[in-house]
């Protein structure tokens, strides 16, 4: 093994699989992505430690960060976004993955996707990448904090900025959407509407917070128009957990005029999404959130404290529990789970 | 003359003409907006007062405000906003006229464009729509307050916040771009790209504290990549004051990733706005305009003080000066000024 410089080397011991997996395997189409190691939301024990690191001893509990920070670019040093320049994504994103893979078969390069690559029992990354956590928590819990349940809880909190006394929809209710409920609940929303297809994901989403739940497809009209005569013109927040452009427009369109916030929290770069210019004279103001807007080394300890100390919850979120071994079963597992059809929205 | 509740009747002493007046007559392409009054911009004096009017007195100098500000409405009462509920334009985007008209000619009645109707010596007006401002103010030139200036100052000042130190982008030079600059400068921009493909514009902008000049017609890229060059990833701020859906586009994707705010400010409603998703998930943020989010009752004395005392340039903006009766051919050289066409954005 080549220890490399301010590089550790983790253990691998959990990880959940997450739609941005699925999403570069068969949707994103990128041509340039493969072969690659998977897996983004995982959690391990630092193996070993390279030349100039200095915050990590073998042992420490940590979290792999496909957003880094370096605590020294202008972004860092910027409070108002957590995109540090000098991760893996940098001019990246169209193979999603990083420049300097160490990850190797039969003498051929394999990627490093997001910088990450969880899906493995050892992975080597960039201290800059890595956030160290309480040593009392269990990995194959707090795994989930790398990448969904920071993404949804943190866009409410972070990103849409919800205030105490809202009213808030959630639309897709998938892991990143019942953590955004968890954190519009968090946030001290009054009414959260819950906003899925899939009748069955609302009693998990009343789990998180949710008071209401709609399901498109049991109304004629748009779902922004029932949303706007539920509230009065419209909700406060929204956030679009879904990464499917169709929803994204309703999502907006669901927010009340003068102040309403709408959160692009799902991913996908396939199709341009689109308004009414009206929609934002209006006074609606159209966002977006990676990673829940959370610096990744100081926000992922925080939310796991926030675990630790039962203010966030973790364990309702999952469903099933794998052998690495058996990960491609999980990916098709998820695949089912996403494949439902939007007929509506 | 009927005197009406809560109304007041305005002579009407000095009135800009607006590209609002222009797309309403040619490329609103609405059906039911005729005949009407046309004018929104304008200042005047109060004739009369009606039974309920406490706020005024014949005499008192006045601007006719298109956005009114009841103070009693919900919007009114919530800091965010500007878009009281209770004006003309509740719903009635569609025909851009208010439900109750005073017009008539030859016993048919004419409708009250936005609420105003300044192109005419008289207009009546309900007294939330009015603002009373300085009785020293020169009334052919605070009348460009109405509209025009106030949306592209506020556009700045109120609803991209720009912040001191910042470099902006405006897109277009009419008096709302123009204005918009002035309020990039007011905030204390550091540097303030003017965006226009007429460079007879650009003498103008530096009136107002432009610093550079981009006529995308001297470039084969896109402008975002042009401005994204000379900036190191794009501007923190820009306003689209075109009112057309690929420059608003631009000026999206010509700001900074992490914290970069734009605000569509020009008014179109025929076609959709759009982008990729991952301008938004980068982390910019999408806003739009209405009335430089000046509550108006209260935001356009304000901005009149800030005229007479030199914090606000009016003169500038004038280029013609001509009588009532001259109102077409007034329309006819803006006509002339607007039809450049926009070839690239």
């Amino acid at each position: 093994v080549i220890v490399y410089k301010m590089h550790n080397i983790v253990i691998i011991v959990a990880t959940g699989v997450c739609h941005t997996d699925l999403y570069h395997l068969f949707e994103g189409m990128h041509k340039d992505g493969f072969p690659s190691v998977l897996g983004h939301e995982g959690a391990g024990i630092v193996e070993s430690v390279g030349p100039g690191v200095t915050e990590f001893q073998p042992g420490d509990k940590v979290i792999p960060l496909f957003i880094s920070q370096c605590r020294e670019c202008r972004f860092c040093k910027n409070p108002k976004t957590n995109q540090c320049e000098k991760g893996w994504a940098s001019g990246r994103h169209a193979m999603m993955a990083s420049a300097d893979s160490r990850f190797t078969c039969k003498g051929k390069k394999v990627l490093q996707f997001m910088g990450t690559s969880t899906f493995s029992q050892y992975t080597v990354m960039n201290q800059i990448a890595i956030a160290k956590i309480d040593p009392t928590a269990p990995l194959d819990k707090v795994c989930l904090l790398g990448c969904g349940i920071c993404t949804g809880f943190g866009a409410a909190v972070n990103t849409a900025k919800v205030e105490p006394g809202s009213t808030c929809a959630v639309f897709g209710l998938g892991a990143v959407g019942l953590a955004a409920v968890m954190g519009c609940k968090s946030a001290g929303a009054k009414r959260i509407f819950a906003v899925d297809i899939n009748p069955d994901k609302f009693e998990k989403a009343k789990v998180f917070g949710a008071t209401d739940f709609v399901n498109p497809k049991d109304h004629d009209k748009p779902i922004s128009q029932v949303l706007a005569e539920m509230t009065n013109g419209g909700v406060d927040y929204s956030l679009e957990c879904v990464g499917n452009v169709t929803v994204m427009r309703s999502a907006l369109e669901s927010c009340v005029k003068g102040w309403g916030v709408s959160v692009l929290v799902g991913w996908t770069d396939l199709y341009d999404v689109a308004t009414r210019p009206i929609q934002l004279i209006a006074g609606r103001t159209w966002k977006g959130s990676l990673f829940g807007g959370f610096k990744s080394k100081d926000g992922v300890p925080q939310m796991v404290k926030a675990y630790l100390d039962k203010k966030v919850k973790l364990d309702e979120f999952i469903t099933h529990n794998m052998t690495l071994g058996q990960v491609n079963d999980a990916i098709e597992l998820m695949k089912i789970i996403c494949s439902v059809p939007v007929s509506k929205s």
